[in-house]
């Protein structure tokens, strides 16, 4: 911060201001003929002690134990195989070309085998995801939807026979596969899906068929050119005893195979076109599917849930179609759950660019000295801090995720499976709108150059963007949350327990319901507001005004528009009530994570940090605080002037905070990106010929 | 709204939550045991009265003058020469190939020449470059950069022998040419660009340098390929005539031959490269351009803010550089004016699809009836209808602000010079910004079928993108209006009077010395919350009060921290300062544009959508109004459920509001978006080769 004075009292307009208003002429700032006295903005210099961040310490905090494999994609891309990288320009079907050689490369070249993972060491897998994210994010996606939903659905919804015979076809890409859920009439409704797999006991065959052009199977990766089998979900129509009415069983899911093993010709009765271009992702080949009577034997049905024996009796160790169904569904959690996971890494990779860049540019600056950098300006801070704070907040959330993943697929708690469920469903919601929104700020953030495609905004967001669409859409999502809130505090009032995730409601709903201390709304004090206490209340008070009032309102309105009405007349409220809570779980994560962190420069450096978080987004929702005075109008300017306040300090460890995410420049990739300031315009010039 | 009512008291879960929360099988919505009565949302069914609109006459209150020849534009590419429509797929150096032959078609074959009109009838150009620039906005930005800004310096900076030796060449495109101004370390801070231009009183030429990799010209549009000249911005160096010492006179804009006008080979001295992949508008050929020591005649120097004799001594009609650098940069603000109205452009493109697509697609439903459109549902009107509210809104600013400059560039005005340009600076800024995020939440919003290329959103995306950046950093110019209503508030301190635009601040600094209303603070009656007045004073209030305090906090820190200092300090305070102002115009517009209208059922379905763009922008920011108790805690509730409803109302009537935008299904191009709803599907699965 500048303390110049100006240079003269009769014409103190500074060169900032004649620079930016220069045709307009404007006068200086002169002080007003008001007695009005406001609160104003305190000097803050005497409380600045930058942390002392040791970058290596931190890292190592933050880096999980699955580096070295990490290492191994990306020493094969930058030493091995630089001529796999994918250019910045290229033709969609060389692109997809280009894409499978780079995933055979990875699996057969590097040895880095990623299906043996997806199962017994899920942690090790979404290491691998984010690593090949990383380098191309359509090797992601297509990596995903290989071994996550392709080879996942195999094995997770099929039986051993399933595994045996196709475990090392897709392991080593021979059995390249697809996961045909979506059609083109439904996507978030699945059990809408129309298209039907019919048992005929004279052949012992389904008979798979798309009844009509809004079933055709649409958006299906691997479709369009590289796959040799579908895992199709269809409804299972099967017989009846007394008549030729078939019985609805509903949605299963089939393994079809739909190009020869050998010809690569497509098979007798399946039609393949291609979904064409896409907003981003363009490596990945996205077809659509639709079937003519295709005939598969009885094996194929993926059996695990649900089974047809050779005369067409149905078994199965669920009771209903629901939960049959509910099942299905819960062993694809993992893909919501590796999506949260990689939007993480992008968001760190697009935060990265962002920062170092505005280190480094320079624009205007006080009268008669050199220029300054443009993260000087709170502005920039703005953009930026709370977007670093909510990257390393994201972090420790979504690893919290994967290790609660991890666990579940080992003991299967039946608790800890349906904390992961809707936890899964809340971050992946959460931290990808955030990171989508975030792209965008990062372009605009580095002006012009931020445009140019060699820095990396523009493929980061338009592959990003289908992350809040894939796997389950945001706002979908979000209602699942609001619906397990909803049954949580349903259970508490019924005296059941709550679950792992969302035990402080038990607390906080008490608390409630007594109202706002109008003693401790008024305490604006640094140490108060920065209080994890405080912070985790009004985070926590929110959610269970939120949920309480929502509840009420539901039941209000459930009496004249139904249930389904009722939901919809309440639905932006149950939307912001899903999203204050994940902000909840965030910042409880968080506070955990540094309450475990060893090192105490580090613990510093990530306290300055979560406050940032929690202060940016109480004050982001300041509105709703102020309403029921939970925060007096004296707290409420404390805590915007902090969140400034801590801007600004976070500003200052904002280099070894990026840092500390330990990406080299070979994985960034961006020449303004560069980790050493001296190299990024000169990379940059080069690059550009010069 | 369905109000289909449960099938049985005991299971009263709605098909519609069992489908969202299928498995995690959660109960229904239930009476919780508390006692608390919160305001309920009422059922506003009642009130529901649906505008009758016609859209031939709506929309021809909206069209402006100039139809005729946009509709030359779209006939052109629609049925004269269909092959030259950009394809969705395209190599960069083919596209600006195509770009350029675009653009030929236009001039020379369709006969549309927008150069007579950039200073004769600049509400046609711009017309012409919203209709070329809805083909492709690459084709919008090549003509803008030949007609508006290598041209409209010439015959704006330059005087009569310019125009007299240009204007054919430049009107035919023979002499196609570049606006070389940003230099690849100074963007924003066009002062402190380092170019060089020497005058040699030996030779009677300038010299023309880049002293350093810096001050390399950066993304000059027209240089990469196609460009013979550059308009060449640099700080004009004269011989002094006591020593060998020159005088910096400050920046001018100087003619540069790049390319032979035959063998297009690249002049001596100057070097261009190319500046690569844009995230989009892939069609125009950024370059940089390095001079060394290129030497141009005198009369190169476009003089009408300064000339330089035979013998080198300076002239000028402006006494001091700043006049001559804000006169210089003044003239060039027709670029800015253009941007926001083109960007309007864009948002009525993609609402529009976003729009129509949501009104065919059908997802989920009540119990045993059939789903019901998304549109149909709070969070997708939430999404939409506030942006369909906010086009409407910046469609009328817009066309004030064009007719203004028109007004402008005949009249010369003092007071209109000054209010355009802080005018068209907000609206630049806050316009391009609210597209920006728009066209992702379009995206979003369409879900999977959102993110086929054919459907547009990315390339909107990737295209408007930089207009947040170009002819003006955001940011910087949010500064510009902020430093002007300073200048305004003093000069209402000094007995001056206010300029046109912000007359209003006058009577509502007035207001805001008192206090809140008690009484009025608390009316929540949706007569009241309707009324224009009752919105226009929120809105003035606000930027009152955001004035004066931002006021009194530059004065206060500037004793400590400098000006440059203080105005960092407080720039999030003038950032959202400036805003509100834009934010204030835009309504106090749509109001007048609203009483203007001489149909009845016109204005009564403006005014439902100017309601809900006055109470969204009021909710968004209810933590400032709650803050100073501007309005009470049920009148903040009215708000928010009144904010609501119009949503739910504007629904009813957005097919009709985007139908009224005029833009046939040969401009909007997106399968998803064709204005009859049964060809929408079918023409998407025609494109994918069913």
């Amino acid at each position: 911060m500048s303390s110049s004075s100006s240079s003269s009292d009769e014409q103190p307009t500074t060169r900032r201001i004649r620079h930016l208003t220069l045709h307009l002429n404007p006068p200086p700032p002169q002080p007003p003929p008001s007695t009005i006295n406001l609160q104003p903005c305190s000097s803050s210099s005497s409380r600045a002690r930058k942390p002392n961040v040791n970058v290596t310490t931190l890292s190592s905090y933050l880096r999980g134990n699955n580096r070295d494999i990490q290492e191994k994609v990306f020493d094969y891309f930058n030493n091995v195989r630089p001529d796999l990288q994918t250019p910045i320009e290229i033709l969609k079907d060389d692109y997809r070309e280009l894409c499978m050689r780079q995933l055979m490369g990875v699996v057969n070249e590097a040895g880095v085998k990623p299906f043996q993972y997806v199962s017994d060491d899920p942690m090790k897998y979404f290491a691998i995801a984010e690593a090949v994210g990383s380098v191309d994010m359509s090797l992601g996606i297509k990596m995903g939807v290989q071994y996550s939903l392709w080879g996942g659905s195999v094995i997770n919804l099929g039986t051993k026979k399933h595994r045996d015979k196709y475990f090392e076809g897709i392991n080593n890409l021979e059995y390249l596969g697809c996961f045909a859920m979506t059609e083109l009439h439904h996507g978030s409704n699945v059990q809408g899906i129309q298209t039907i797999a019919t048992f005929d006991p004279l052949t012992d065959e389904f008979v798979i068929t798309t009844p009509n052009d809004g079933a055709i199977k649409w958006w299906i990766g691997n479709a369009a050119v590289h796959g040799k089998f579908a895992t199709v979900f269809a409804k299972l129509m099967l017989p009846t005893h007394d008549s030729k009415v078939v019985s609805d069983m509903g949605v299963h899911a089939f393994i079809v195979p739909i190009r020869d093993l050998k010809t690569h010709q497509t098979l007798p009765g399946v039609e393949i076109n291609d979904c064409g271009h896409k907003v981003g992702l363009n490596g990945v080949d996205n077809g659509a599917l639709r079937f003519r009577d295709v005939r598969i034997p009885r094996d194929n049905l993926l059996n695990r849930f649900g089974d047809v024996s050779r005369d067409g009796t149905y078994t199965s160790p669920l009771p209903t179609i629901n939960k049959r169904f509910a099942a299905t569904l819960g062993e694809l959690v993992g893909g919501r759950v590796g999506l949260a996971y990689t939007s993480v890494g992008v968001l760190k990779i697009a935060a990265t660019i962002a920062i170092r860049y505005s280190l480094i540019r320079q624009q205007f600056g006080p009268p008669k000295q050199p220029e300054i950098s443009i993260l000087d300006y709170q502005s920039q801070q703005h953009k930026l801090m709370p977007m670093l704070a909510s990257t390393y907040a994201f972090h420790f959330a979504t690893v919290n995720l994967i290790k609660k993943y991890a666990e579940m697929k080992k003991t299967h708690d039946e608790q800890l499976v349906a904390d992961v469920h809707a936890l899964s469903a809340g971050l992946k919601s959460y931290v990808t709108s955030y990171t989508a929104k975030s792209l965008s700020v990062c372009r605009e953030a580095c002006g012009g150059h931020g445009y140019a495609a060699v820095n990396r905004f523009g493929s980061l967001r338009n592959d990003h963007d289908i992350f809040q669409t894939f796997e389950g859409d945001n706002t979908v999502l979000l209602q699942q949350v609001a619906g397990d809130l909803l049954k949580q505090y349903q259970e508490k009032f019924r005296g059941g327990t709550f679950a792992v995730t969302w035990n402080y409601l038990r607390e906080s709903m008490n608390t409630y319901l007594s109202q706002p201390n109008p003693v401790t709304s008024r305490w604006e004090g640094e140490d108060h507001l920065r209080d994890p206490k405080f912070q985790l209340d009004a985070f926590r008070y929110r959610t269970s005004r939120l949920l309480q009032s929502a509840a009420v309102r539901l039941r209000k309105h459930s009496k004249t528009l139904g249930s389904f009405g009722a939901w919809n007349r309440c639905l932006n409220h149950l939307l912001t009530l899903a999203e204050s809570h994940i902000e909840t779980v965030i910042l409880e994560n968080f506070i955990e994570a540094i309450k475990s962190c060893p090192d105490a420069n580090s613990r510093a450096a990530l306290k300055l940090v979560c406050d940032l978080y929690a202060l940016n987004r109480i004050w982001n929702d300041i509105g709703t605080y102020r309403n029921v005075d939970y925060v007096a109008p004296n707290k409420a300017k404390a805590i915007h002037k902090l969140a400034d306040y801590l801007s600004f300090q976070v500003k200052d460890i904002a280099k070894e905070l990026v840092d500390a995410f330990d990406l080299p420049d070979h994985v960034i990739r961006a020449p303004i990106g560069r980790q050493s300031p001296g190299e990024a315009y000169a990379e940059y010039t080069q690059y550009a010929g010069f």
